[in-house]
């Protein structure tokens, strides 16, 4: 029996380079391929931290060249850049991996805009490095002349720190609905979705913040009614203990446990962590709805219940 | 009654840089919520000519100052980034003139590309100069270690040079036809779409190349089953004798009357001699089909008759 998947991709699934992407997405869209096979209907998000760095730091040449034509790219321009870069070639090796196993499926990408809470406490405090290193007076001149918060990474420089805000809702969520309920394959929110405030009546305003991408992911699959969040990676389970000798590999978690091992600090900030309270977040938010973490090419075995971490209440 | 509209937008509705795109759209989306308004189905395509060449000379400084890591940027990925440079702000403004006018509609940008010929007699004669100018030793280098073509610009330097082929099909026209379907505004085929080649059995390549936006609005209106085409411009007409004191202003043109200007070198090549050739292919595509040649702010005139120049059969 299918079930509405919403599946994000982290970075082992993207490569840093344009020719590392071409060859992931490959092993990404068997990965893919295998869930939409066994009948799921699949939309798919996926990060873009070295991507949306190097086409900032692509654009801040342009500008650094001619700063009377070109002003500094907002992060959210280079966000959108970013959706068509990896859009690109993730949608096309899909789109060939499920031809080669004679499915004809339309697979799409919608460029998506995800409207964050100026309120959000994250803008108090931006904690997210992007783009490249620079020197101390760089650094100095970009604080003084835009207003950027910025960050001393010991000993390699300083670099631009932004806002993590939490997901409050997909713009194109009709969009998304509409494609899946006509039978596509989506990807969407890439790299979190274009982050936006709405302000004043009707107008969205991009904002200087990157939206981690499992929790778009989340507040995505919440918005379609998905019965299932997947979050893949590079390990196979969620671990205690992640890195010793005494790990232990769980193989269901309910909520309440996952609540009590992440006030406990099992889980690495900016790697498990953010997978294990969208994973939470997601399965609290309504009935019946479980979520997986497990590693990128094992979505289908997974989902079956033979490897990952299912979190899901009764767990 | 609604029509099925195909709106071609050239460059003149988005600016060359972003805070002129920003400002530009605002405009660009009252022209298209016009004919929204008055109850027409829109799918809209743009041009992407300065901003894909912003882009490209972007990518290209990454590459100068770390070859190792950043091979340079291929065009048809270059395209996939305009879609989302200009997609986000286009769907942006329009999304908000619906609302200011109380109409509430999905508004969606699709990653778009579009297949073309790999045996187009236009490969075989490179002719659109794009990105940056270069020295005679640059230009030399790129033809020695990329193949590139290049072009000496009368005394401004040189410029890589591609091809300009004809688009056979859109890959993505079922999901444009379905989200035009579930009455949704659609922004598509962006910058003439990624051109790709097909080979192997469902392998798409992206091909070195940029496909006329005109000439893709075309294609897309044909396998969309529009009824109109309408190409907007800086001008309220097609004009004979264009730029001369002669100049005389044309109101209907019927493909054939078209088809003998054209002949007679009437239209300025890059200009409006792709736009009647878009126009007349279009309307020779299926009875019934009429094409609209008109100024961006009279689109919704145009329509109704009052100004533009009509190409229909019995014009």
């Amino acid at each position: 029996m299918g079930e509405r998947v919403v599946v994000a991709l982290g970075g082992n699934a993207l490569g840093d380079t344009l020719p590392e992407q071409m060859r992931a997405v490959q092993q990404t869209a068997r990965a893919i391929a295998d869930l939409i096979e066994d009948g799921h209907e699949v939309v798919i998000t996926h990060g873009n931290g070295p991507q949306v760095g190097m086409i900032q730091n692509a654009m801040a040449g342009l500008t650094r060249l001619d700063p009377q034509r070109y002003i500094p790219c907002p992060l959210s321009v280079c966000v959108a850049m970013s959706q068509g870069y990896i859009g690109y070639d993730l949608q096309n090796a899909l789109r060939e991996e499920l031809l080669n196993r004679g499915i004809r499926r339309g697979v799409a990408t919608v460029l998506t805009q995800v409207e964050v809470d100026p309120a959000d406490p994250a803008f108090d405090a931006p904690s997210k490095p992007i783009g490249a290193f620079m020197t101390r007076e760089e650094a100095q001149r970009l604080v003084r002349e835009r207003g950027y918060r910025v960050m001393e990474d010991a000993g390699r420089g300083f670099r631009r720190v932004v806002a993590s805000p939490r997901p409050q809702a997909i713009v194109e969520i009709d969009t998304i609905a509409a494609l899946v309920d006509s039978d596509h394959v989506v990807v969407a929110c890439g790299g979190g979705g274009i982050p936006v405030f709405r302000t004043g009546a009707h107008h969205l305003k991009g904002a200087a913040a990157v939206i981690d991408k499992d929790f778009a992911a989340s507040c995505l699959a919440r918005q379609l009614g998905a019965g299932w969040l997947i979050l893949l990676t590079a390990v196979d389970r969620v671990a205690l203990h992640f890195g010793t000798p005494q790990a232990q590999w769980l193989s269901t978690l309910s909520p309440g446990e996952a609540q009590r091992y992440i006030e406990a600090g099992e889980f690495a900030p900016g790697s498990m962590l953010p997978k294990v309270q969208a994973a939470v977040e997601f399965v609290r938010s309504g009935p019946g709805r479980r979520a997986l973490i497990t590693h990128l090419e094992k979505a289908r075995q997974g989902i079956a219940g033979r490897t990952g971490t299912l979190i899901c209440e009764n767990a």
